[in-house]
């Protein structure tokens, strides 16, 4: 029989079969919900799925209940190559061995579902080609702000409009610190560690706070949103860690909100992506994202500005899109044909950092003197840089300048700010924040 | 050739053809997209699309740049079944002749994307049924929440979760209005009339305040949500016109915000589905909606909470969702099957109204004696309503009492009502306003 038929000639007959490869906080729910919910699963999924064997490193481990231990194996490279297996749902991160094991499945015509989104933004691209190349489905619901269906929006229900920019919130531990500190008025490092103490950040919080989590979630963004291959490389990426509780202050007098962005922007020459803190208004809807919860905006040329907003992370919004996830595949291959693929055929250039169009909100510590502001603003006219707010604060040894400039060049505006320091008459630059989120700009 | 093949088979040859019913707001801007994004739109279904024809009752009024008129027909019956027809599109909206035009088409296994929330709501069971018995496909993501992706959520993406509850701003008009009396302060008829001007509300705004258009929204939203047939008959609705600037402010010492709410619960006994307006938290996403903007939340188990938030309405947001589902059927239609049926096989009972669970907040006018409270909470404990918090203000002619409830029965809640009405001590029950959208209730 496994050499008599196809995957897709086999599924119509019998249950589907997956091979889970992982079996920590998500894999155990993805497990346990196959299970309890097998009823209605076959009912969507058009017939029965069934565990053919979940990979683990350590079978001795205690598990979730629910979770089948006689299923367990600890050879993945043998089970996701096993004739029986119709869908490896991988759940272990990480690039290797995840990118080997996921690779063979995809060559022996297996399809995949994966929340891995290291391994998407790096080699996305090949992982797609596999797929393509014979006859399968790769689907990574999971991999980008958890259960929210949005990057089954962008490859489908967009695929008639055109994406001009995603900003979002993708990572839950940076925008629970930062919700934090805008609430309570704490610093990063008394934020971070109520965040630790609670669940939701790690001991090493690096990948987190130093954004290298979101610059993954941009690229797998901005590759579906712009029909172009990114990777997390091309990604421009600022982390939180040097907010202070003066930025959250400053910000929130003017009427704004600091949070951690993702943004992926079509722009004059290509494609500007980038993670880094922003001030956003307090009338945009992502300001009122709070806590570990994720958003993201899209803005599409007919749509207009839509919103996804959910829980970005844990085990069961993660179990939940990888299960709509194998539903997807598993109606494709009864079907005996793929989901719809992401479209690549933009591939439009990554613009660097320097040309993308950004504003800047700068602090300046002053000398108190009449006369001031016209050197200042002489240089950002030498930059090109036009400023569409002043404000003068304090006097004497507290004196300070607030500008918030129109759009400009990234290149100009560091540029402004290193010209800005080197005046006399500026004794220090307090804060230099971007600004995003406004209208008209 | 018309006799020799399939629609599937004709279609993997040459381009799709597309009949378009209606060619106002949407129907124009879906006609100028396809001409404008052929190329686009053609790599990502596969294959190019072609106008077959468009229906439309007067070809001589003029009509939106990008239309060709040489397209036009008066005969929609002839249209939708001509042979080379692979997808009608149909945007006249309202139940007849809609309702058998789609019929005709589905009947001669052509694929059906729409955005009549009327026929939907009033036949959607018998829509499915006939696309499903040809082999059809039926898509309307524009029939609730414009090109908010939301349906395809509810359809595919949480297809492996078992969905608590939907919430949802389905109505821009009736936001635009509440939305104005909470920040200006201004009444209902006040509100309304910006609206009007505004081009938010029609001359005859009946359907949107209310609640029709929501009902039909919530029929569609709740058969998708919980696999069960429901129609705008079976859901209990009630206006805004009763809501005054009193109401408003009330909400708003309260830290609430009024807004009119399709509400679809999974409960004891089956599903209720309901669209009326109700008192949210103003920490609640759906309090930050604003102006005609359309946000649904959905509450699934293992999701947890999403909010899709997006323009519930306007020719080009409706153009894009159609456009989406185009592209989907098309997809299906090369691939010679069809896309994600909605599963249809739990068919919960519709709860009636008196039985459903609900909040009420509740102001009295009471008589300024030491001793009022006593008998007033007697009448709640008579009816088994608990009272979650009491607030006493005023003194003498102005005196009230504010009661918002715990959760109980409508029928309990409307009897106590009506027994508060009748007491001596109570001089008039002034706002009765149900509470939704807090945690733990």
């Amino acid at each position: 029989m496994r050499t008599e038929v196809g995957a897709g000639a086999r599924a119509s007959r019998g249950p589907l079969r997956i091979a889970l490869l992982g079996c920590g906080v998500v894999g155990s729910q993805v497990a346990r919900l196959l299970a309890e919910q097998a009823v209605d699963l076959a009912a969507r999924a058009g017939g029965p799925l069934e565990i053919a064997g979940i990979a683990v490193r350590r079978p001795e481990l205690p598990r979730a209940s629910g979770v089948d231990s006689s299923l367990f194996t600890t050879d993945p490279a043998e089970l996701v190559t096993r004739p029986d297996v119709d869908i490896v749902v991988e759940l272990i991160g990480g690039v290797e061995p995840a990118r080997s094991l996921l690779l063979a499945a995809l060559d022996a015509g297996t399809s995949v579902v994966t929340a891995n989104k290291a391994l998407l933004a790096s080699d996305g691209a090949a992982l797609h080609r596999a797929a393509s190349a014979n006859g399968a489905d790769l689907y990574y619901e999971a991999a980008v702000a958890g259960a929210i269906p949005l990057l089954r929006a962008l490859r489908e229900s967009l695929a008639g409009d055109v994406v001009r920019r995603v900003l979002g919130i993708v990572n839950g531990t940076t925008n629970f610190i930062l919700d934090q500190m805008d609430s309570l008025g704490s610093d990063f490092d008394a934020a971070l560690g109520t965040a630790q103490r609670l669940g939701y950040a790690e001991a090493d919080p690096a990948a987190d706070v130093q954004g290298t989590d979101g610059a993954a979630k941009a690229a797998i963004l901005a590759g579906l949103a712009f029909h172009t291959e990114v990777t997390s490389g091309d990604v421009f990426t600022e982390g939180i860690s040097a907010i202070t509780a003066d930025d959250i202050a400053s910000a929130r007098a003017l009427g704004f909100v600091i949070k951690l962005l993702a943004i992926c922007e079509r722009c004059d020459g290509g494609v500007s992506v980038r993670v880094h803190p922003a001030m956003i208004p307090r009338v945009h809807p992502l300001a009122a994202v709070h806590e570990a919860y994720n958003a993201v905006f899209v803005e599409a040329t007919a749509a207009g500005r839509l919103m996804f907003y959910g829980a970005g992370a844990g085990g069961q919004p993660t179990a939940s899109a990888v299960l709509g996830d194998v539903v997807a595949v598993a109606r494709n291959r009864r079907a005996g044909l793929r989901g719809p693929e992401p479209a690549r055929y933009a591939e439009l250039p990554i613009v660097p950092m320097a040309e993308a169009l950004t504003r800047y909100y700068i602090s300046l510590d002053v000398a108190d003197q009449p006369g001031v502001l016209a050197p200042v603003a002489e240089v950002f006219a030498r930059r090109g840089v036009s400023i569409k707010a002043v404000r003068q604060e304090g006097r004497g040894e507290d004196a300070s300048l607030i500008i918030v400039t129109h759009t400009a060049r990234e290149s100009a505006l560091a540029g402004t700010v290193a010209d800005l320091a080197a005046m006399p008459v500026v004794r220090a630059v307090g804060s230099v924040l971007r600004v995003e989120g406004e209208e008209g700009e």
